[in-house]
Parts: C-alpha cells; structure tokens; sequence
C-alpha cells in the first residue's frame, strides 16, 4: 500500500490525480501548510525537503513531482499514462513536467515563497508584482508551443494533463488574464470534468 | 546524428558529459550568452525558450536537463547510465535530477538571473545577497541527505552525476564555502579526473 503525503492547493494534487488515473491502491495524509505541519520533524523524516508531495512505497519515500508521475506510470503500466516503450516520446512527457516545475511553478512560487530567495520585504514585494508577467510568459510558451489538444501529448492522456492542470489552477490568483490562454482554460475545463479529477480534489478538500 | 547546442558554462555541460558517457554520435553548436544568440530568431525556431540545452534528434527537439539525460540513458541503453527496467530506482534518478533542476538551479539563478523575478535593482540586489545562503541550503540536503559514494546513486555511476558535478562548478562563485560540503567537493574532483568530463569541457571551451 502506497502513502501519499499532500496539501490542498498545491502541486501534490496532480500525483493525487495520476495515482487515481493509474487505479492505485493508496491512503493519504493531510498536510496543514497554515500549521507548518510540512516542518514537523516527523515529515522531515519522510521528506527532509519541508514539501510536498511525497510518496510512501515498499521500497522507500520518492519526492518530486515529474520523478513522481513517471514512476505512476510507470509502476502501473496497464493505466498507460506515459509512452514507455519510446524513448523520444516518453522525453517529450519529461520535458513538459520539467518545464512546469522548473520555469512555471518557480515563477509562481514568487508569490507566496519569495522569503526563499530575499529576505528585505521590498524585494519580496517586488517578486509580487512581477508575477502576473513572468507566469504569464510561461503561459504564452504553453499555449502556443506545446499544448495540443485534446490532450497535451495529443490524442493520449498522460501525465502532463494532471500537471498542468494542478498548475493551472494557480492563474487566477497569480493576476494572469485566463482569457489569453484559451487553450490552457478548455483544457483546464475539460479536465475539471473527468471523474478521478473530481475524486481527488474531493478527498484534499473534504 | 544528434545535434547538441550548449552554451559554456551552463547547466547543458551535464547532457553534453552524459552523450560522450553514452558513447553518441553528435555534433556540436555553440551559442554565446554574452552576444544573446539564444535569443536569435534561427535559435528560437529551435528552442523557442531561448535556453539551452537543446538536442535536435531524427524525431524532433528536445530540451530541458532532465528529459535529455534520461533520453540518453533510455536510447543507449548499453551504456548502463540508468536503472531503466527498476521503477522506484529510477525514479530515484529522476527525483535527483528534479531537485537539480527546480530547486538548487533556481537558487543559483537568481545571482545571474534575477530580471526573471523582479525589475527594480535593489531587488534583483536583495536576491544576489541571498544566493550563498540558499544555495548552500541546497548543498546541505545533497551533502547529508542525498549524496550517497562513490556516485550519486551509490556503486553505479547514472545521469545524476555529470549533473550534480555541472551544477557544483558554481559553487565558489555563488558564494558557498566548498569546506562545508566535502562529499560534493570529492565527487566533483572524481568527475573532473574521468575523460569523457575533461573531453565534454574541452569540447567546449576550445
């Protein structure tokens, strides 16, 4: 049995949705970022990061998450959420999650998480008010160089569906006009709708 | 043939070691930062990131560090540089590389890069002050929590460390004192003594 460490509202909700794409037999606990409970020293021993999401297996704790849904979809073949018998393809799914959490998700995270990389509140603030155009550039890049449709590899769901749709979530919040993005908001549409994206978005907020 | 562009002294040092590693056929573009050619529109027909590194295979691009080291793991697979038919230990790989990529790369981005965060200098100053501090609490998770010997991963040297030796060439000039981080600085010599590391860097920077 797999333990999946998350919070609401975080990126640990797209290995949420992949370990339920991938028909896992799972529990999860709750973390409270509000209550610092990812500091604890007992999360710091699952995860000595402080983050989330992480994933208890037989053989030990992964974190990360592009390393995370690889390894779902790799562990759960039969889900067939990766291309994983073709070395070129199965990059291209990398390189989209590597471009969420390296680029996009940095780029948002100078919203909330600035004290990581200054600590005079003027530069903090500063971060603030430049997010809305740096996630916004992400975005442009998505929408018009990599997104397909109807899925973002194209006519097969994979792991970079819950991904972007986890990040997507964020736009809203980080001042980015959604109606620039009319690929990114229909596929978030869609997305919304599919009954394991509704399972664990009900299991984190419940 | 694999067309590789780099740019000396970035983070494309680690797939451009993992190729000769691989024992690839590949050539070689170079691309100056300082005269901006990653931003030429001939490169952004390739990359439209404007980063690097980038590798123009038969099938297409593709970028971003840790995509293109576990593609060169999973398409010469006789070189032995991942465990590819092990699920958890390579998502151990990948989640190194990830932690690579969004994290300790971030952090060290933000003394050269800061533009990409905020517009007014004496932020973009506040986040250069930082950079020792937070790189070097990146070192200490490698150092004590990941780093295992003599390589990344343990007995078997994989794509975790031609990426961990590029990342630790920055070390000195983000500000972090090498004598706290003696597992790092002894892989770094290691990798700096292999030939296929001294071929990629001459390569490079002849």
């Amino acid at each position: 049995m797999l333990t999946f460490y998350y919070a609401p509202h975080t990126c640990s909700l797209a290995t949420h949705i992949a370990l339920i794409d991938a028909g896992a037999a799972y529990r999860t606990i709750r973390l409270s970022f509000a209550r610092e409970q990812q500091r604890k020293p007992d999360y710091l021993a699952v995860n000595p990061k402080a983050r989330v999401p992480s994933l208890v297996t037989e053989q030990g704790v992964l974190t990360e998450t592009p390393a995370l849904l690889a390894y779902v979809a790799q562990r759960f073949p039969l889900a067939q959420l990766a291309p994983l018998d073709d070395p070129f393809a199965f990059a291209r799914v990398q390189e989209f999650n590597s471009y969420l959490c390296s680029t996009a998700h940095v780029a948002h995270a100078h919203r909330m998480r600035g004290y990581r990389w200054a600590d005079e509140p003027s530069a903090i603030e500063a971060m603030q008010r430049k997010v809305p155009e740096s996630v916004s550039a992400c975005y442009e890049l998505i929408e018009e160089k990599m997104l397909t449709a109807p899925w973002v590899m194209g006519e097969t769901y994979t792991i970079c569906d819950p991904y972007l749709f986890t990040m997507a979530q964020w736009l809203e919040a980080d001042g980015v006009d959604p109606s620039r993005f009319p690929k990114v908001i229909d596929h978030r549409r869609r997305m919304s709708e599919r009954p394991e994206v509704r399972r664990a978005i009900s299991q984190e907020l419940t």
